[in-house]
């Protein structure tokens, strides 16, 4: 499977795509954080999209893009949730079919979603192999269209949305910082950030334990070797070929937190922010309160990317 | 004390003495709710407010239309926080004293707020008496503007800037929902929203251990007898003659609600509105859920009236 980049006509073109059914979401400030991190921080707030995750940008663009013989055979992918929940979402509000292949260990907050929205859950092993090899073989079954939860370009495309609507709502900022994990967020917003704006800085925090990306950068190619140990359940995905190739080409500097900074973020984004988050999304106040020096004094666009947590019900 | 009532133009009046210093607060939505509710709702989000709660709006109002010689006197109130707290910020952001009377029993976090944003902190003991004897004689020794937290017009206008805003933002309401307990934040919306848009139904949701207004709405005189029972812990103040006034005069509707009820609001706006509010805020949802047939089919605005809960730290 190979897969291209979009460009910033194709991030426009999919926010066309997806403007009548996907939010345009806040972007929400605190004078606490701010003051915590030394920086002024504008968080876009994707937590509260449609489907609780950014991910319902790309699963919808993909989705309305099929023509409709295409669209009529359903959609398929292999996801630890939010891809999946936002796919479920966006097939049912066209009216046609969705598989959505979840391994085990996913949020059970996110699979309850899933079977909502009337799609049919697939389960299998953790790992990157069983997902998309289970993927693989209900697309050839049903005639399904795979659509890849990050190296998609209409998934990407889709995801690069935000930072169109972010950079609308949001003069001069100097910055932008999102959670990476298969890199589709991570992808998108650099190709629309520079192409409307060239001279931001861009950055992407990452769980520790699944360093994949910053050591894929570090060493100039792709490692495949690291085995995910981290509570961000969001950030397992290794970063995708296309997604480091953008990452590579837009100058991303990713910087790795600690679950237990990422806890203590999470907390704070409660407290200071009122908001409830992934621990996947408080990856970037972790980054932004461990890199204090890097962003001191600055504009930072903020993505908080998902807000789908168990809780007690 | 006697206090008139201010009018629409008064609620314009503060939203441009306001406009530099207060965040236009977002409306936020969820499918879930909506379903649940079997209503759409709109929720403005003044737990998103400076100061986590609506009562900034009130407080910066009444601080920023003091004069020169009043304001060097600074102010002083009681407040089961969150007014105290709004107080203490609006004073600081004109450089002056504070002087918050704050009766035993409330919220951990508001307090360190109080004394965080530079306030002078008095403790009394939680009864109205004691609270309003306590301000009245700080008021005497320092010359402080007493800043009534619910009955002050200025205050009342204040409060009432929400609604401008919130009609704004979503067109063709048919209903909007506040909580009340002093009426503050009821009588600046009943003002505002009528005048603007007089078909608007107007509801307030008050918490059945202290369900003053309730009562007095349903005698037709202010009822005094009632020492409130509830975790609300920012609805426990017995309705303000004018407030009470506004309500009748606007046909406000009480819906009144068991702090039960308003637990299971809560852990829904946790889990599918992403936000963390007070037990007081939800008292609006719980109202929703309880007056389902009252909603159903319609467009309603909810005021999500404040965030600050004690948080693990």
């Amino acid at each position: 499977m190979s897969f291209d980049l979009p460009t910033l006509d194709d991030v426009r073109d999919a926010a066309a795509r997806i403007a009548p059914h996907a939010r345009v979401t806040p972007v929400l400030r605190s004078d606490a954080l701010d003051a915590l991190a030394g920086a002024e921080l504008f968080f876009k707030a994707e937590h509260l999209q449609r489907g609780g995750a950014f991910k319902f940008r790309g699963a919808c663009n993909a989705v309305q893009a099929l023509d409709a013989q295409q669209a009529a055979r359903g959609v398929v992918t292999h996801s630890s949730g939010n891809h999946g929940l936002a796919l479920a979402l966006a097939a049912a509000l066209r009216g046609i079919p969705a598989h959505i292949v979840v391994p085990e260990g996913a949020v059970r907050t996110k699979l309850e979603a899933i079977v909502q929205a009337g799609a049919v859950l697939h389960r299998c092993a953790p790992t990157q192999a069983a997902r998309e090899a289970t993927a693989a073989a209900i697309a050839a079954q049903t005639g399904a269209t795979l659509v890849h939860p990050y190296a998609d370009p209409r998934v990407i495309a889709g995801q690069g949305t935000l930072a169109l609507e972010l950079l609308a709502q949001t003069r001069g900022l100097d910055a932008l910082l999102v959670p990476v994990g298969g890199g589709g967020l991570a992808a998108g917003v650099a190709i629309a950030a520079h192409g409307l704006e060239p001279r931001l800085e861009l950055f992407a925090a990452e769980p520790a334990g699944a360093d994949d990306a910053a050591r894929s950068l570090a060493c100039g190619r792709r490692v495949e070797d690291v085995v995910p140990d981290t509570r961000c359940d969001g950030l397992r995905a290794l970063i995708g070929r296309p997604n480091l190739a953008a990452l590579r080409a837009h100058r991303v500097r990713v910087i790795t937190v600690e679950d237990a900074a990422s806890d203590a973020a999470q907390r704070l984004i409660a407290r200071h922010l009122k908001q409830v988050v992934e621990l996947s999304s408080a990856t970037v106040l972790a980054a932004l309160l461990a890199a204090r020096d890097t962003f001191a004094g600055r504009r930072i666009g903020v993505v908080l990317s998902g807000g789908n947590v168990d809780l007690p019900a």
